[in-house]
């Protein structure tokens, strides 16, 4: 958990401009070296957009991930999912380099809902309705093309009786104190949520358990949830006699609104799966962006890449060509490029990326039963 | 919870004479009155030994219970246990008296076996065990004459999708504070403790779900379990649109060693139901009693049958005639019977019962899956 004046980063809010190499510092991970994507290259043939990009960028023992690899074991993926409402593209991020790892390593996957957490976290949200999003979540998981046989998702809900008994194993290991310097609980936190990271590690050894073989794990993950594995599974792995879950991070992707911000009470802020395209290009066009007041300003000054959410948006997931997206860097700074040109450009590509998802994602919908797994 | 100077009682901990009066008074429970046996009586035909000897003696609104079974509403039955080893005697107290219940009121009953809790709180015991000795233990619950179709017997651990799902319910409404006030956790308890009380909570619930109607709840258990019900199900009750389950509490059968201790340490302080009866005619000949040092001082002093653990076996389980029972305490404290006579009587009628009870007890190996529900 982060949680310094400028911005905050905890497993259930990620506010502020984050500085990553602060939260690597503070969390105590690894940046990822040019020794180690030349490891990662020599597996997978090429280096991944995310990786190249450094969307990906922070890890904990990859390198011992790919030793065991290089010696002939195979690891397997874990990642997973809160369901609190719709998927948005920023969503895809982690999915989508999932599915890479996969496919280049062979790997099995195991994807956790946590229904369970998201319930006991909001106040307001029924345990029917973050088990509804569970299903609707996972659609779009398939729709990112994991390999049916090899993918494996659950609700924590509806796994319960698996995970449940697994978590009070760990549960045994993990005093109050320790859960509380790890997650910061309060007297005011309900009991469920002082449980649930239990539940949450459980999936870094549920194949070791499920195969009776310990087995490396790998998760790939956004950066904000590496406290579960720091503090509890990485913790107890040891003395339940697993090996601990390595990890690869990755950064946030921003939203649409000033600050690049997404919020849960601003729906124009995210793009998500479900928008019909052409709404998805109306957020486009109405995004904040790092324009100037006028044209003549732009021209004059150039715009601020750095800082607009449309940029951001072309670099993490809408612009896979380098020198294509090193032009529209070049052409916003010298001021060629305006936004409203910039913007319908993108507004395009992300109409065609979604209407492409949607049409996997309607096709998921009868693939189901051959992903989900429950008790 | 009581943690007086004298006494001890908690869910997991009983030590001390204990002062019954006190207790109802710092629990907050009712005695039964003799009004309220009258109206139980009207249903049953007679009065249980139990509640005639007081040996279940507080309640919480049992009269509101009757008020609605005579308003034609069925309550349901549910007790449990913790199975941390084989069953003693007088585990069997409470089960013999939910089965007389089922009987009279044509009730059901779900019967909880807490493997989860008795692994989390011993550190010795692993989860293996305690999940063996669930069925163990069962096997004691069915020879208790349980009626199959009405009896719902289910562990923790194998019931675990069904329990966690409806206790995650529980948890979103009981904050650490409240769960610390109740039962004294501390900062080195561990987060599977601090949620197993929801866990403990969901049978109260459970039939209202399972039936899509709201039931009425009655407890049948020694008092000591008490917290789990005023702390956690009655609390979060009416929050969850469900009826406060009603309780009916049991004093604590005292063991043979001196102060009627049951010691886990001593096995000779408690007769269990798979010890050969001929060991358990051991066990009774070398109780502790209420003797006196030299046959000449009992014939002049008399015993002193209210401290004698001997006196408590009749009286709690082993002499169920109170002419008989009148006649023991008399010639024990007239001088006229010694104790050995004595033992040896009550050593008979342990071999007896304990013959019997363990034929029923094989006998109800193949009749397991009539009772077991699991998910």
């Amino acid at each position: 958990m982060s949680n310094s004046q400028d911005f905050t980063v905890t497993p259930w809010e990620v506010k502020g401009e984050v500085d990553y190499d602060k939260l690597v510092r503070e969390f105590g991970t690894q940046l990822l070296t040019e020794e180690l994507l030349g490891r990662i290259k020599k597996h997978t043939g090429d280096i991944h957009l995310f990786l190249r990009r450094k969307i990906f960028f922070s890890h904990r023992d990859l390198d011992w991930i790919l030793d065991r690899y290089e010696a002939g074991e195979k690891f397997f993926l874990y990642t997973g999912r809160g369901p609190s409402g719709h998927t948005h593209v920023g969503h895809l991020v982690p999915w989508i380099f999932t599915r890479h790892l996969q496919e280049k390593f062979g790997a099995e996957l195991y994807f956790q809902m946590t229904d369970d957490e998201k319930f006991l976290h909001d106040e307001k949200m029924s345990l029917k309705e973050s088990m509804g999003y569970t299903y609707e979540n996972a659609l779009d998981v398939i729709a990112c093309g994991f390999e049916p046989g090899k993918t494996f998702i659950f609700s924590d809900v509806e796994y319960g009786k698996t995970l449940y008994k697994m978590a009070v194993e760990i549960a045994k290991h993990i005093t109050y104190s320790t859960a509380k310097a790890v997650f910061g609980f309060e007297d005011s936190t309900n009991v469920g949520m002082i449980f649930f990271p239990c539940i949450q590690a459980v999936p870094c050894f549920l194949p070791s358990i499920l195969k009776s073989k310990n087995m490396p794990c790998l998760i790939p993950a956004a950066i904000d949830q590496d406290p579960y594995w720091r503090g509890i599974a990485r913790f107890v792995a040891p003395k339940l006699g697993f090996y601990k879950p390595a990890q690869i991070h990755s950064k946030f992707m921003p939203g649409l609104a000033r600050g690049g911000k997404m919020s849960a009470s601003d729906p124009k802020s995210a793009i998500f799966t479900v928008d019909p395209p052409e709404m998805a290009e109306e957020k486009v066009m109405s995004s904040y962006t790092g324009g100037r007041a006028t044209v003549a300003e732009q021209r004059r000054l150039g715009g601020q890449a750095e800082i607009c959410p449309v940029y951001h948006y072309y670099h993490f997931l809408f612009e896979e060509d380098e020198k294509e997206l090193a032009k529209i860097y070049h052409d916003c700074k010298s001021g060629a490029l305006l936004c409203g040109d910039c913007k319908a450009n993108l507004a395009g590509k992300v109409r065609r990326f979604l209407t492409e998802h949607q049409r996997k994602r309607e096709s998921a919908r009868k693939k189901l039963d051959k992903f989900i797994i429950r008790d």
